[in-house]
């Protein structure tokens, strides 16, 4: 056999395998050193059969984690809708719908496809502990005495050194920790806002944003986003010279999943530099990405020091640590001063084990499984929903996170859906908590990072039943 | 011998073991029971022995503890005088000074009497580390978790339990944990107060409830407060009508020690009732009595909901943990929503900690030891100051906690003093932190919670000399 056809004969035969489903999509390929051992071949010539494999779009590499079967099927579900430039004054805070939601994501022996954690089950929680056990008897007088007030030089150290990864270049001295990306977010407000300021945020957006602006007596512009591309800077364009503030979450956005590109990240950095409001940069999902590489945020673009960057390990290894951060740019006296007068000091334990979770690469080894899994998790999801939902239904194409946007038939009401699925023992996160206006009532978030397995595609099946039903 | 003479013989021969120093001022005395044997006589006859000296004041009982040395040497200092009403627009904010006395209270190396927590040495540092072992285990998910924002029902439980000793009749419900008391300040103020509003406080008052207050946008009118009895309810009443909320520390405030007496709290809270204006209430130190019991905070007079009753562990365990709380009275909903919209949840895990030590016995061993050091300590530095110090300067007479107020001579700048101090590597708080006026520039807080030694005694001698050296 000549060497094209032997490769050619090798791409065939997976071709054929993905064809009939031996690797599913998903599925992680053989590495090409066992490729080459199973045909007895060149390395070479393994590579080329996988090359023709990717040009054909029917596997893609991932960084460091070798090929996986790529979605191959077409997609039967479009896109959901782009939500319109809304600010009507006469604004409904969806809070009574929200604390009804959030009520449940406590509730055990419901399927939470409403929560905006990962489950508990993902989580390396065992090796955190270990790391407990060991920094109690490093910390001086075991973590019982007063804190810096910036946090930990450690984590700080850890999270300057891992921000590189994606050139962003800050030192632990650029870095305050928080109490999550919540209490970044509600800093940074506090400290370049004030009561009837605007603030711009994508749509729909999460309720836990704009609650927090209200609280602080703020406005809120919701700004048309795409579920791919994220905000429609030509939009937010129209209204700058009615904003104080910006909060995006430009590395897949809750509930839309969009990652916003980086020519678009260079330019929304450039156009609030120019009229001087400060951008929220809310990038907690930024290290759970889909592709090959960890997205950029807006931060490295910016020269002024209006980007706010604020991160948290709370969507990728302990929620309840409450560990987060935030590079406030210019404004890193006034959230340090904030931070002093509402908490004097954080407990630094939390923030030491992350720490040491960074350093030794357990973080990395954790986040590249986890991704697998949630990217695994999504598949399984969006292929259910094809299969179980209503032939009308629009369905986003989150490029990392774990969350889903469900566009429904417009007749549904998810918020009077939901109390069908609670007493059905399923919680979901109806659309209209993510607006402040009167809209989304037929979309729900649906969250995948849950162990995907027999009841959980049940779950999905039933719920995709009681939609039916309700029309 | 007659049973009379017999007790008044054991009281003589204790009374001349007071008078030669073989029993120091501040020492406890051995138990009557002791005395019982140690005599051979009745329990009766120790008593009444006891009794005749607690007559003449020579000795003082403790709750549980039994009998101390009282303080009979006349005091050679009267007490600091009382600051005047005052409420100027040509405030001046302390912050600079503030800066710089903060940033030396991490400084190792130093006598840091500027420091605002006990001495890491006289906290139960490895039996609550023992309570973390325990706790990871037992904890749903390890506390990786998110947890109810209400906090931890098991503290809630235990500070409610607590809070019979002293009539608080609280139940869990009526609390919400917080991140300290600062931040269970920071809380309560959002709930009650906009920018404009104006807060009474005592004066001089802690540097930070001034602090938080400026960075709320409000005013701040500083109420004459005696360093026996607290707040001047005189004073205060012809203010009443200026005022939006009050926050004062009842029990042993903070720098000048002083004890509102009952009827002034329940005055106090009456005249606030009757005016609609809530009472932040800043009990953080009242488990640090030398008196025979715990005092009663304002929140046990309060029919109408208005006092919000704010404590911690801060002062007393672990200043680190953060563990503090509130039982906010009819501003809970607001509350219990603004601690949601800034942190999501509170980490539990030291929560869950403090509740174990307060269970088993271990909080009030803890306080009972802690007290009593704290309390002799005081003794020591009073008697040391009156020895050191010049002949002109005023002291207080704090009733528990572990601050002293001095008053010198009023040519003495401490914020220059500090300056000298801190080369000799000795800090203190100067007076200027404590109030937004210009005043109170001849004044300086002393924390007494560090370990009594010679070196210590030697550096309060140090201070002595170089406050006669600036005159």
């Amino acid at each position: 056999m000549k060497k094209e056809r032997l490769y050619l004969k090798i791409a065939n035969i997976i071709e054929e395998q993905i064809a009939n489903e031996t690797l599913k999509f998903g599925d992680k390929l053989p590495s090409i050193r066992t490729v080459q051992k199973i045909y007895n071949v060149s390395m070479n010539t393994a590579k080329q059969a996988f090359l023709k494999l990717e040009s054909k779009s029917l596997i893609e590499p991932r960084l460091r984690e070798g090929y996986f079967v790529s979605n191959t099927s077409p997609r039967r579900f479009p896109l959901p809708s782009v939500g319109k430039l809304l600010s009507s004054p006469d604004e409904k805070p969806p809070d009574d719908l929200i604390d009804k939601v959030v009520s449940s994501m406590t509730s055990e022996g419901i399927t939470r496809f409403s929560l905006g954690t990962p489950s508990a089950s993902m989580l390396p929680t065992a090796k955190l502990n270990k790391g407990i056990f060991k920094k109690i008897r490093e910390l001086n007088n075991s973590g019982t005495s007063y804190h810096p007030v910036q946090g930990s030089a450690y984590l700080r150290r850890m999270v300057s050194k891992w921000s590189m990864v994606y050139g962003g270049g800050l030192t632990e001295n650029d870095l305050i920790t928080t109490s999550g990306t919540m209490n970044a977010l509600f800093h940074c407000l506090l400290a370049v806002s004030k009561p009837g300021d605007t603030m711009a945020v994508e749509t729909p957006v999460f309720f836990g944003t704009i609650q927090i602006a209200k609280s602080l007596g703020l406005h809120v512009i919701e700004i048309p986003s795409h579920p791919l591309t994220g905000v429609d800077l030509a939009a937010l364009k129209k209204v700058l010279h009615k904003i104080t503030v910006c909060c995006f979450t430009t590395n897949f956005s809750n509930p839309l999943g969009s990652l916003m590109p980086d020519n678009h990240k260079k330019e929304l950095v450039n156009m609030l530099a120019e009229y001087d409001i400060p951008l929220i940069e809310d990038d907690l999902y930024g290290n759970l990405f889909f592709g090959t590489e960890r997205p950029k945020p807006c931060k490295i673009f910016d020269k002024a020091g209006i980007v706010m960057w604020c991160s948290s390990v709370s969507k990728t290894l302990a929620p309840g640590y409450r560990v987060g951060w935030v590079a406030p740019g210019r404004f890193k006296d006034k959230i340090m001063r904030h931070k002093l007068l509402q908490t004097i000091s954080a407990p630094i334990l939390y923030e030491e084990v992350i720490a040491d979770f960074m350093e030794h690469g357990r973080y990395e080894h954790h986040l590249r499984n986890f991704r697998n899994r949630l990217y695994a998790n999504c598949l399984h999801f969006q292929r259910a929903i094809e299969e179980y939902f209503p032939d009308n239904t629009k369905i986003s194409q989150p490029q990392g996170g774990f969350v889903l946007w469900l566009e429904l038939d417009e007749r549904i009401d998810t918020a009077k859906l939901y109390d069908t699925a609670i007493r059905k023992n399923i919680s979901f996160a109806p659309g209209r908590m993510f607006t402040l206006q009167e809209r989304y009532h037929n979309c729900m978030r649906l969250s995948f990072a849950l162990e995907w397995n027999d009841k959980l595609e049940n779950d999905l099946k039933r719920l995709g039943r009681i939609v039916k039903n309700s029309l």
